[in-house]
């Protein structure tokens, strides 16, 4: 008897890929078995990323989210989003936010979906813990890490997500302190210059 | 009327700076005023780095600790320790622990003592997160990125704990797979390739 709610004749919508982006990932096997893991494509992780980026949109936060998938299985092992706002946590990223998710594992047959390019700070964690390949969804709000992570033998592709670039431009246009805050910390914010 | 627990005239032994390291940061005010804090030196300070380091050797982990002051009051403003066990956490070093216990202030202000040199990943936040002092405990474990942190205009200082040192060390003869993996993850350890 199939349990899960979807099977390998569901159709792979936004909803569905929305379902997966909110459920919590120790609950996943709720949702899909391993044969439907499998039917999801490199394009869909990244729209999962993209729909946590919305998540954090409608939180009030910084709209960046990620997804961390066994390499052979396609099975979800981590994700995320940005929760400096949420949490008022100095550092947790998309990606930060997806590693702490999936704990103690070996990343070393992992990818990581990003929903936007990696900062200093989490480029240096996805090498540090051994990420065999990382997919990047926006490269044309900010750039520039996707060398560092190649030279140290990462796997980068990019796959580049219009919907989640066009998010994070509203977001950057609607609160570019905040964004500043998120880069280069309070320090490097107008905030602090009037204080 | 003084309401806290330490006053002037209290000496600053190791049971005091034991305690200062377990209180929660936000109840630290139900332990001392500030003009306590003004009399805690930057020995102190580090001891209270290495006591939180012991204290997470005592919870079965990675003996690291960190603590953030505020440069001019010398208030504490984040601590913590590395979680690597305790939460299962990949990455909280001593230094995210402390930085995500200070939560969204300015760091450019505040002086980060950590118990052992930083890694890789903890470096970049430091810089990326503006501080604008780093104390360091032991260079004698590990060393490395003081360098890095110089050239991005941070004061580094080495105040070398022994105590400190001697714990790092024994841990390291007692659990040589579990240091290895809290600097270079799951992907670089026996573990792994015994799988």
């Amino acid at each position: 008897m199939n349990t899960t709610l979807f099977d390998k004749d569901t159709a792979i919508t936004e909803s569905v890929l929305n379902t997966i982006a909110h459920m919590p990932t120790t609950s996943l096997p709720v949702l899909m078995a391993d044969d439907f893991a499998h039917r999801l494509s490199d394009r869909d992780f990244m729209r999962i990323a993209v729909l946590l980026a919305h998540k954090g949109y409608n939180e009030g936060g910084c709209p960046i989210g990620a997804v961390i998938i066994d390499n052979s299985t396609r099975c979800i092992l981590g994700k995320g989003h940005n929760t400096l706002v949420q949490e008022s946590h100095p550092y947790n990223h998309g990606e930060t936010s997806a590693i702490r998710d999936a704990g103690r594992i070996d990343f070393s047959h992992t990818t990581l979906f990003t929903s936007l390019s990696p900062c200093d700070v989490c480029a240096t964690l996805l090498y540090m813990r051994g990420f065999s390949r990382v997919v990047v969804g926006d490269i044309t709000s900010a750039s520039g890490n996707e060398a560092l992570l190649r030279s140290k033998g990462i796997q980068v592709d990019i796959l580049e997500d219009l919907n989640g670039i066009e998010l994070y431009a509203r977001f950057r246009a609607e609160q570019p302190q905040l964004e500043l805050e998120d880069w280069r910390g309070v320090a490097a914010t107008d905030a602090k210059k009037e204080n």
